[in-house]
Parts: structure tokens; sequence; C-alpha cells
């Protein structure tokens, strides 16, 4: 692996970002990767399967299941049994993956990652009987594009109306794809600018609350498998594809490519180590507020059995969480779909006052209604301030007033699951578990993590493929 | 059909620019479309099949047909003799189609759309059976929701680093393969909503001449085809996706939808009646430009055995030409591969004075180093100037200066194949006949231009599907 220079690459007679990018990640060899980042990587994969199947034992974001064909051989459409084309298992999968949007996140990059490359480099690594190393390998590589190529503009797709995941995570994933196929330099590049014109991913789901965004992560990881076919089919794509006047950081953020920072050094540790599994089946921009509530409540602030003693919550947060969720804040204190819950600030903390806990049971569509929780997420008003600890993490203090004048703060300035703060491996096990209780027995749930565990030096994913197979949720 | 008021119609709680303009092109009905709008479907399908075997002849934009499955049943991959699944057949086709740049355009809408609609339209129906009346009323319905949605904003998508066809294709492709397969409301607009975001086309292959161009259109068929797939699995996009605040045109074009506009009144003939084939597989805007120079070689405005007596050429061009055709200069002066060929406005007239014509081999790779045709090139100079017929049609005004001091100059208002200017039926069948020449036998052609002709009361496409089978390119 080499400390690539931070100079735009000459690549013949044309320079080419996405080239130079791909060059550095490209020479990621399994022997580089130590043994935290493939850990690491693991329990990605691990966590993206367990919010997969839970998704799929609540029959949400089925869509790509049902339209999936099931072929003989191929790649396993999780939670259904049968095994499809790696482009149809990648696309159910990445649907699956990020439809409870309990899947991980890059907070640096703004960006949920593994809902598209593990669904996109999983399939194809099945299909095709490639190895746990090589698989490994290029989701390392996939994950280093993506940190890369998003911390080079957060929050600057979302501003102009696309999803950052969904426009960038279609690269990502084709660096994944190209890795572990090991395509040539030349094919790579063409992918990189075929993907290009695959990048998609509008914002508008946000007005109400429909499906597209579970769409996003699978139709980026699906479109990152026919971008890889297409380029060793002969298609070519533009080199400048990332940096040039029509590419894509100018059209989708107007603003220009930065380069240095795209290929800047490698860290010191592998950017994989930075995502941030999610304890919470919520948007990330609640996560700070629910542990700060859970706090508060450990620590006797209020009493639990009496939530009207509660006058007012107040919460301190970036500027950045407002359009998530917090505006518009009368419907934000009323969601009307589980969606709309889960992107709610004002509920979730009056879900974390009330029941002590959020879990993936807070979010059904019978809960919402909860006229305790109703009055009590009126009582939610929001203050925005400057944190420098964000976007490294996602931080939010929580202020509460009693009804008889005390008043109680908490400030959780590094979500769980962040990097100063990480999720365990006992824990996001725990949460594998957790997901998958409905759905799974203990066998089949122990043999998805022990499968999982043991990738690494695994000459195929037979014996992963085969307890996926079997891990069939009874809706 | 009823005349929709141009108010936004309401739908349910929501109101929904997709859906009305859904709701105006579901009732198109085969009893409501005329003979001479039928005839229009039909040549533009025989136009769209003859470029695309023409490509696959030339082994230009073959890469889907290479990554397409065979599959016993489905859709025809076109000039492969085999047939895939309907999105593979879609992709595999709308590459094909668009890979010659000599496929049909709506001028006002400034877009594509036969390359789209037809290959996904066709697949579809090839695939589930259905019957050439079907086929025909959703084309009329396609062709109708690219031109209200391309009319709305021309131009402004491309200014944006779009290409509209891209962009706004898949929202056509979605009306024709909706209409096609009888989606209810809902569906529809949740399909709609979906491909919103698959809607994605960067305009960076400008820069470097490179294929992504070529994908655009099959990547649009085929995504429509997925975003009906998954709206009838039960997944939901956005109602506003078109209107909205993070919808179609605020995000790609930074302008407010022009809803009145969308929905429109029919007007007295169907759009499809305004689409104009191309007589040059060349882009759109040289082609005025090598009429004009074809009507003074004609008029002996020079002589065609001694084009140094041209001292110069200077062309009169709307500004929106500029960037497609004429600027670099120096770089269009002298295109390296045969699409920038296709974009060269001095290349086209040089190549019309000194043959007196311009086809398919006007674009051969041993064609482009032609000592005489580059010194010609070099003597082309621009002006650009308003025209009222812009963008109705795609104008221009050609005057030849000779060595001896004589100055000729010839308009060429309307193009040819637009609406003012059309190629009969006889000339687009010649053209089919000229593009399949060299690749199949006559009677094979034949068989293509009977089985197109009869579509309308066939109760299933086999007999297309089996002649297109036949249809195979000796490469």
């Amino acid at each position: 692996m080499r400390d690539t220079a931070a100079a735009l690459p000459a690549d013949g007679d044309q320079v080419s970002l996405s080239a130079g990018l791909w060059d550095m990640l490209a020479a990621i060899r399994p022997g580089d990767i130590p043994a935290s980042a493939r850990e690491r990587v693991r329990l990605c994969v691990l966590d993206t399967i367990g919010v997969a199947l839970a998704a799929a034992a609540r029959g949400v974001g089925t869509a790509g299941a049902k339209v999936a064909r099931p072929e003989h051989a191929g790649a396993t459409v999780w939670g259904s049994g049968f095994t499809a084309r790696a482009q149809d298992a990648a696309l159910a999968n990445g649907i699956l993956a990020h439809a409870l949007d309990f899947d991980d996140t890059h907070p640096e990059a703004i960006m949920h990652t593994s809902a598209i490359i593990v669904p996109a480099a999983l399939a194809v690594a099945e299909e095709e009987r490639l190895s746990g190393d090589a698989l490994v390998a290029a989701l390392v590589a996939g994950y280093e594009a993506a940190a890369r190529l998003g911390r080079a503009a957060p929050g600057a797709f979302q501003e102009n109306g696309f999803q950052a995941t969904a426009v960038l995570g279609v690269f990502a994933a084709t660096v994944a794809v190209g890795h572990l196929r090991g395509v040539s330099h030349e094919t790579a590049r063409n992918a990189m600018g075929l993907a290009g014109s695959m990048a998609s991913g509008l914002m508008e789901y946000l007005s109400d609350g429909s499906d597209a965004k579970q769409m996003h992560c699978g139709w980026a990881a699906q479109s990152a498998i026919r971008a890889v076919d297409l380029a060793r089919a002969g298609l070519t794509g533009p080199a400048r594809v990332l940096e040039g006047r029509f590419g894509v950081y100018r059209s989708f953020t107007r603003r220009e490519a930065k380069v240095e920072e795209i290929l800047a050094p490698f860290r010191p540790r592998f950017e994989v180590e930075r995502m941030a599994p999610k304890p919470y089946p919520a948007c990330l921009c609640v996560h700070a507020g629910i542990d700060a509530m859970l706090a508060l409540r450990r620590s006797g602030a209020f009493q639990p059995d009496n939530p009207d003693n509660i006058a007012e919550i107040i919460c301190e947060v970036p500027q950045w969480y407002v359009n998530l969720v917090l505006e518009p804040l009368d419907k934000k204190m009323h969601p009307r779909t589980p969606y709309e819950a889960r992107f709610s600030l004002p509920y979730c903390l009056a879900r974390a006052a009330v029941d002590g806990r959020v879990g993936l049971d807070s979010f059904g569509k019978d809960r919402l209604t909860d006229s305790g929780i109703a009055a009590l997420a009126q009582r939610v008003s929001y203050k925005v301030r400057q944190f420098d600890e964000f976007p490294e993490a996602f931080p939010a203090v929580v202020t509460l007033r009693t009804a008889d004048g005390h008043e109680r703060s908490h400030a959780e300035l590094y979500n769980r699951g962040s990097e100063r703060n990480p999720m365990s491996r006992a824990e996001i096990e725990a949460k594998f578990a957790d997901a998958v209780g409905d759905s799974l027995s203990q066998d089949q749930a122990r043999a998805v993590i022990t499968a999982i565990q043991t990738l690494s030096g695994m000459p195929t994913l037979n014996d992963l493929s085969a307890v996926l197979r079997q891990a069939v949720p009874a809706v």
C-alpha cells in the first residue's frame, strides 16, 4: 500500500481523480490490513445482515426481494431463502439493510456505507466464489472510498437536494466490486466514469416519508455491479467524472472537488474503524439525544412513572439536525408513519423518557398514537449551537425542566457507536441477536455470527451462504 | 382522453404533479389515437431499431448486449439473436439505439426520446405478450410525458451538468411501462417517485468523448422497468417528486417546476408527431448546417472537385450549439474519435462540402485523419444569432467565401426531420435499409419493416420478435 502524493495523477494524456483514487485503493492487499480493521469489517458485515433481517422479519423493505428472480446459483437474497443474480441480490439486500435506518454511518462523511458496499461486494463474492480475504480487502477499499469522497463535501449534496449516501455510494461500491474482481486500472477508471451517470438519489422522500430512501442503498449497490460489468464489456466512461467541468462535485454540489483531500495519505487507521453502528433504529441525529435522556432518567432527574412532571425538554443540537429531525416541528411532534417517527427527535426523546429504552418495537405503527408520548413530545423545543465534535461525532445536550422548577442537563458529545464512544463486539452481537430474535432461532443466529467471525481465511463464502439461506424469518 | 385543467391536482391529502400527469396520460386509449399518430409511432419504432442494428453491425454500443444474460423467454436483445429479461434487453437495446447518435429528438424538449421509451416498452410488451395496440398507446403516452417534462425546462438540465434525456427519460419510460402494464394510479405515482431517485446522467462525457452518453438511454429504460416493478411490489415514492422542495426540477435545474405547462391541455396533434428522426448520424446541431452546405454545393456555389477554392465557411447558429459542436473550436476542427466527429460542426461541414453527402461511413475511424477535410474544417468560423425557429427546429445559416471573392449564403431554418420539414415514410424506410444494409439481407430488412407496419392490431409481438431474433448483423 503506497502513500499517494496529493497531486492529481496523470493518466495517459488525461488526469483523473477517480483513477488516482482507484490506484491508491487497489493497492490494499489482505496482508496490509491489521487485525483491528479485519475485526471491524466482520462486525460491519454482521451488523448489516442483522438490520436487514430485522427489516425482512417486519416485512419492511422487502420489495427488492419480491422483484428478484430466484436462480439456482448466485447470491443469497437475505431473509428469502433463495439465491439470485448478484445484481438482484445486491438491490434486494441493500434495500433491506437501509429499510429501518438501523445501519451504520461514517459520521465525518455523513454517509451510510455498509448498506451499499456490503450487499454489493458480498453478492459478487458469493456469485463468483471468491475468498473471505478478498471480500474483506475489497470492503476496506470501499470504506476508504466512501469516507474520502464524503468527507470532501459533508452536507453539500444534501443542501442541493441529493443524498450523499446514494450519489457517492455508487462510487464506493464500484471500488469494492472492482477490487474484488481484480479489474485493471483502465476498467476501473471506466467503471467509475459510468458510475457517475448512474449516481442518483433525491432527498424529496423527506417531504412525505415515502420509501424511496430505502431504495437508495440497494440501487447504488446494483448500479455499481452494472458499472463494472459494462466497463469490462468495453464501455468507456469519462476520466474526470469526479472533478470535471460537468463532474459529480460541480454538478451535484456546485463546488470544486477537493482533490488533495480525496487523495490524502492514509490515516493511521483505516476508515472502516470509524464506522459508527447504530444502537437505535432511527436517524443518527437523535442518538445522542436519546442517550442524554436515558442518562437523565437513570440519574433521577425526573420521575419516570410521572412524565407529566416534565415541563420542558430543550435540546441543543448542530444546525445540521434541524431539517432532518426537528422541522417542521409540529409535524415532527406527531409522526404519522414509523419512518417519520425514526426521524423525529421529539418522539424519540419522549419514548426514551417514558420507556427508559428505544428499540425496534418503539416504532411500531400502533405505538405512534400513544397520547402520553404525544403530550411529552409537544414539550420539546430546541436551540442550535456550534459543536466542535460535529460531524466527527453527532452530539447533543438535553436540558429538562420539571414542573417543580428543577433544571438538569446532560451533554452527550460523542454518540454511542462513534469512534470515541464505540460499541463493543459484545454489544454489536447483542444488537444482532435482538434484531433477529423474533425471526431466527438462537442456533441460526449463532451460526450466522460464527460464519462471519471465521470469514477471513475462508476460500469461498459457501458456509456463510448456506447459513444465510437458512435464515428466513417467519413473518 | 380528458383535457385536464392546469391546476395542480389533489391526490388524497397530497398534491402531486406526477400523479396529475399520469392521470392525463393513462387515459389515452388506442381508440383515441389518430392514424397519423399511429403511423408516426411505427416509424419511430422502425427508426429506433434501424439505428440500433446499424450500431450493432459496427460493434458500437454492444456492451449492454454483452452483459445481458440469454434466457429462454423474454425480450429480444437487438442484433444478438437471443432473448433476455426485459430489463436486460431494455438496457442493451437502449445503449445500441443511442450509440451512433442517429436516433430521433423532440426538438422543443431538446431530448432524445425513442431510444429510451421504445426499448423499455417493447421489451415489456414482448416479455409479457402484450398487444401491438397496447404498445402503441403506451408509446404515445411516453412521448407526451417526455415532451411535456422537457419543454418545461429546455436546456436547464444541461446548463447544470445533467443530460435532460437521461434525467427526464426515466419518467417518460415509467409512464410508458406503467401504461402498458395497466398499473393503478397509486402504483404509477409511486413508480414516478422511485424513478426520481434513479434519475441520473452527467454531461461529463463531453470532456473526453467517452461512451457514457451511449449508456444514458439504456440506463433510463431499464430503470423505468425497475421503478414500476418495485412500486408494484409495494415500495412507495415521494408524491411531489417533480415539483417538491427536493424534487427533480429544483434539484437538477435550480428552477421551479412549470406545473401549468406540464399539465397543459393536449395540443391538436400528439407529441409523437413532433419527433424528429435524423437524416445524419450526428448531433442535431450540425444537421441544418450540413443541409445548407449540400444546398450550396448543388447550386454551384463552389467547385466540389476543388475545395481549396473555399476560403472561408461562416455558420450562424443559436448559442445552444456552441458548447456542443463548436467549442473548443480547435479540438472540434480535429476530432480524435468518431464520437467527437459526430459532435463537430467544422468536420461535418467539410465532409458535406467535399463528399456531397454525410452518412454512417463519414465517421469511420480511418476517415477522421483525411488531410483535405482537416484543412477545410480549419476554415470554419461561427457567429451566434437569435433564431425564432429555435428550439422548435434546429436552424443554421451557412455563408461561403470563395478564393476569388464570391460570397453565397444558404439558410436552413427547419432541420430536415423536424415537424415543418419532415422525413417521409419512404425516407425513413430508406434510412432503415441503408442503416442495416451491410448487415441484414434485403429480405430480413423487409421482414422487419413489414412486421412493424402491421404492429397495430397484432394480439402479441411474436411476429416482430421472430424477425428481430433473425436480424443478427454479421460483424
